[in-house]
């Protein structure tokens, strides 16, 4: 018999029994990758910017050239021509010269900086008069201040956000590698249950965790099979769990309400492979299974779909995050209850809230209601922890809310 | 001549020029409404549960029945069969029985609590004895406890998190109203870029800003369309400009470098409609311009990427959401400086930072380079702002990271 397992053990032994993977990297365009998994390091192969760039519209000079200068007492330079945009610059400064360049061009060789066009004067006669110095590197980048080759630019198991594609455009990464979507296979369970579609007979539900699941694990990047629903019954359910399997990376069943259903999950998991876990010590939540079938997580989820919502959120997005090998941190949001709240000791506790700035604060307000209540879940801002060792918080009591 | 506005400003701007498009609703499958804006305000049709459940595996009872009972003197009452998953309770429950039913169950009229069965016998002759007396209520949830036909679920402009998605399952809400996308159109402009894919010669540069827009924009909700690098030359830009503002919801130019291409876009804004900003009081950034055309934006955008990402970040991105009548607030993450960081008076700064979680607190490392370095955003965690008034920020400093 399996213990109950806090949520740090269960944390680690989807660490310890499961691994990235292996060769799923396929190249998206980079539009597309924002939200994707990136499969390799990515090192710079070239230098950006390529050339020398002025930083502003002026005039290139060798610094030298302008020292001592001032309004009353300019250095005279001769204008040796114009870098245009998008062309090179095709001949080297050469001293007591200067060449005009706009934000953007190329610095010729030769040149250490560039002078404002404020602080210059076109004589008309081919000279330039400079009326403040130049320090060396003035209004300048230089060639590979951005990068160069060899430079890591992002790393393995990144999950890309917009700021990265800007990076990976400028060194000509336009085919990102990023993670395959894993294949998540779904099927609920229950003799209760009615497709959301259809309106309940006596005694009948909508299955809530098969739509919610599926959005869940899409938004998460996985790609998701449905296998519908599943009455509780061993064969069938074995049936569905083998080609669910067989196709899949990772085989997710939500469970009916009935025990008969938990005890057939643990029972094909067992056939098919190794169980992992019975039960986790959270609330709400505890009815959980895990197991696997080869590298591949058999999921038993509980049927409630409060506690489904909140044991996929904690645990099994970041096991399909451990098989992207996906390593992106989740930051929380600190903010301060709005009331004070009672916990059951023994379990961490999860809770849904709304975020409201007050005063220049953010205040959590928990939303209420009897357990296992869906729309406790709706519309909520986030979510956050009543510890297992903690018996309950004070009104104003400092929270950490995730909100992702 | 149009002054440089502050933020605020800008986002007032925002707000009293611009307006949520109408007549953009379209429907889209539950699995499917993640990340989507929801239409319409979302109100329950039905009673979920549609029955007074269940929520242990027990007898239903009346409480009275079992009023005084305990281990040593149960209250016997007569077994009246047994309500099955998925099927009504298809009779009353009359006084001194009981009907057992399962997690999720029906409880039959008339009774008003259900009693656990760990605190009932089965004598095995037709008669249950009851060891510990039921409060009126007990482990069930009643008809309606959920929602109810009236019942408020989820308020139009919602950003739809994976919260949300249960509750419109359980309402049969299957086809979920959000806002079309809108349509944006983005045009690069520079004489000096080539398409990321091309290797730049003498005096090019990749295009960084066209990618990155197509995939911010893209993250954020919009259909894009890219209209390519176009010369710095005004006829061309305007046919360009012309041609998207007639497609799309909303245009963006990617400035190049060059004033040219700035003055050109006013030039074209003030052809086609009306100019509303030039010039924002951030860094990097300042060089924004906003107008409109009919009710459509037509913005320019720095050339330099870093500029171009935090102007589209902080005002172009909330413009898109002003459209699609978004209305989810950001909340940030609370960390502290590694170290001290100097700022420009006068002007917002923006800075990109990584986290760290360091003992037991999160500490933000400011990514350092001089202005404009694409990489400065490259593997950041989110950035935060130096106010306009603050001169500088001393170690330790506790700051409000953005990370989306």
């Amino acid at each position: 018999m399996l213990s109950v397992k806090t949520p740090e053990e269960v944390l680690a032994i989807i660490e310890s029994e499961f691994a990235p993977l292996p060769g799923r990297a396929e190249a998206v365009p980079l539009r597309a990758a924002v939200g994707r998994v990136l499969a390799e390091d990515i090192t710079a192969g070239e230098y950006v910017p390529a050339f020398d760039r002025s930083t502003v519209d002026g005039y290139a000079v060798r610094a030298g050239d302008t020292f001592g200068c001032s309004d009353a007492v300019p250095a005279i330079l001769s204008l040796r021509g114009q870098v245009q945009m998008g062309q090179g610059a095709d001949k080297p400064l050469e001293p007591d010269c200067c060449i005009a360049v706009p934000t953007g061009g190329e610095v010729p060789s030769g040149a250490d900086s560039v002078v404002m066009l404020e602080y210059a004067e076109d004589y008309g006669d081919g000279s330039i008069g400079i009326a403040r110095a130049a320090a060396p590197g003035q209004n300048m980048i230089f060639k590979g201040d951005d990068v160069y080759p060899g430079k890591p630019v992002l790393e393995k198991g990144r999950l890309l956000a917009d700021r990265d594609v800007g990076a990976l455009a400028a060194i000509g990464r336009v085919q990102v590698p990023v993670v395959k979507r894993p294949r998540v296979g779904i099927i609920s369970t229950g003799d209760e249950l009615v497709p959301p579609e259809q309106s309940p007979g006596p005694g009948q539900i909508r299955d809530v965790n098969g739509p919610m699941l599926q959005a869940m694990f899409a938004a998460a990047g996985a790609e998701v099979e449905y296998y519908g629903i599943i009455k509780d019954e061993q064969e069938q359910l074995e049936a569905a769990v083998k080609a669910a399997a067989a196709a899949c990376d990772m085989v997710v069943i939500s469970g009916g309400s009935s025990v008969g259903v938990k005890d057939a999950t643990c029972r094909i998991i067992e056939a098919l492979g190794t169980l992992l876990l019975h039960g986790i010590a959270i609330k709400p939540g505890k009815p959980t299974i895990l197991g696997k079938c080869g590298i591949k997580p058999i999921v038993g989820l509980p049927g409630h779909p409060v506690a489904a919502y909140f044991v996929t959120k904690l645990f099994i997005l970041p096991l399909l995050n451990r098989l992207m090998g996906q390593k992106t941190p989740v930051f929380t949001v600190t903010a301060y209850l709005s009331e004070s709240m009672s916990a059951n000791h023994g379990r961490a506790q999860y809770q849904c809230v709304r975020l409201r700035e007050e005063q220049g604060r953010l205040v959590a307000f928990p939303i209420r209601g009897k357990s296992g209540l869906i729309t406790t879940l709706a519309g909520a801002d986030g979510f956050f922890c009543i510890d297992r060792d903690c018996e309950g918080l004070p009104e104003n009591a400092e929270i950490q809310v995730i909100t992702q």
